[in-house]
């Protein structure tokens, strides 16, 4: 694990404070766009149409965020031209705002599905949706937390709490599944939820992926497309 | 638009060779990523298993050469420091592969839905699902024809063509949902044919990201997230 102290020390030097500004704004990002999932979750809870407008509208902040802080990397790289550690922070900063953007509009599709009008029917689908989502939001902010820190075992944490929401889409899925051979008439409302759901799952792929950023800026290691087996043993 | 002479003139300069090998590299990986997607498309049209185990064995390449590619940007950076266009051009890279990874992850899930069994009855689906596959693999031909030669007007006629994918993919959909609808015994099949043409309906969203990256590196301008208007005066 990174503490505080070792991040500062590390991206010290003529540039920390352009460096920090920029990590600063990546966490603002995240804390913006996990709030855009939450408040789209409990539009969809409550039928809030309000709630759901206001997560739509304020969706491209979170894209003003991604392309000023994409700008301030490039910025960064030509002027400091960094190198080692301070030019991975740098790439996996570049790379975690995609991943951040792209949760971000989860957040958006889900507040325009909350916004659509479900029968009471599919009450308990949206009940699971739910669930699925607060995990997913969980994971986010997780993966926030050890982004703040570097930590890398908090990361580990989060990168293997994935196998869970894993589980839990497959049940739904399985669940929604019966449900649309049960009522076929229902099929065009529960495949809205499906893709909900789809998306959410994704939502912890996105974290993963922030994951393997966190431990490429402090390992040096590359961790994509490597099986659970070398990944333990490469961080040993 | 942007000529080859153009091109090299522009990444001449002392890692005028070292860009060069990169730019082969992510072409040589473009290829790669379109003959999997053909070649799913067509195990799938065939129900050929041999290819698709192929496809499915061949995925771990197109992995690798992601994270060589991604590596040899971080060095060239680290190394040569470029700045201006040369960054402009690295970066527009280290996003393009992220793409063509994902695009090759399309291909491995189109190969696997290949070798389940589908019924007769599926034949019309799989059908309308190859034409939908073989408009997004004539997409990503295009946009790595334009990142070839970065011709912004090539990327810009790729990047509108993505309507008519959608719109053949909405089409899809509705046909797929009235079937399920009148044959609810058939729902688990015709929703794997269905995850499919989403799959499938993203390649072309990721193509389109390819071409904003190559307006990005001619331009020096960051298109995401513009609407059409703004698009078509920017680049006037």
């Amino acid at each position: 694990m990174m503490d505080n102290q070792n991040i500062s020390r590390h991206i010290s030097g003529q540039f920390n404070a352009e460096l920090e500004a920029i990590r600063t704004h990546v966490l603002a990002m995240g804390g913006l766009v996990e709030r855009q999932l939450t408040d789209a979750l409990r539009a969809m809870h409550y039928q809030d149409v309000e709630l759901a407008k206001q997560v739509i509208r304020e969706d491209h902040k979170v894209n003003s965020m991604e392309v000023a802080i994409d700008e301030a990397c490039t910025r960064i790289i030509a002027k400091r031209q960094p190198t080692a550690g301070d030019l991975r922070l740098v790439i996996a900063i570049i790379k975690t705002i995609t991943d951040l953007e792209r949760i971000g509009d989860v957040a958006d599709s889900i507040a325009k599905m909350a916004l659509d009008n479900f029968s009471n029917h599919q009450q308990p689908f949206l009940v699971s949706l739910e669930n699925l989502g607060h995990k997913a939001a969980r994971m986010l902010h997780d993966v926030l937390d050890a982004f703040a820190r570097m930590d890398v075992d908090a990361a580990m944490k989060v990168y293997h709490s994935d196998d869970h929401l894993d589980k839990e889409y497959e049940a739904i899925l399985r669940q929604l599944m019966t449900y649309m051979m049960e009522d076929p008439r229902s099929i065009p409302n529960v495949l809205k939820v499906m893709w909900s759901a789809r998306a959410i799952e994704r939502v912890g792929d996105r974290c993963q992926n922030i994951c393997e950023y966190i431990i490429y800026f402090v390992k040096g290691k590359d961790i994509r497309h490597t099986n659970k087996e070398q990944l333990e043993k490469m961080l040993k």
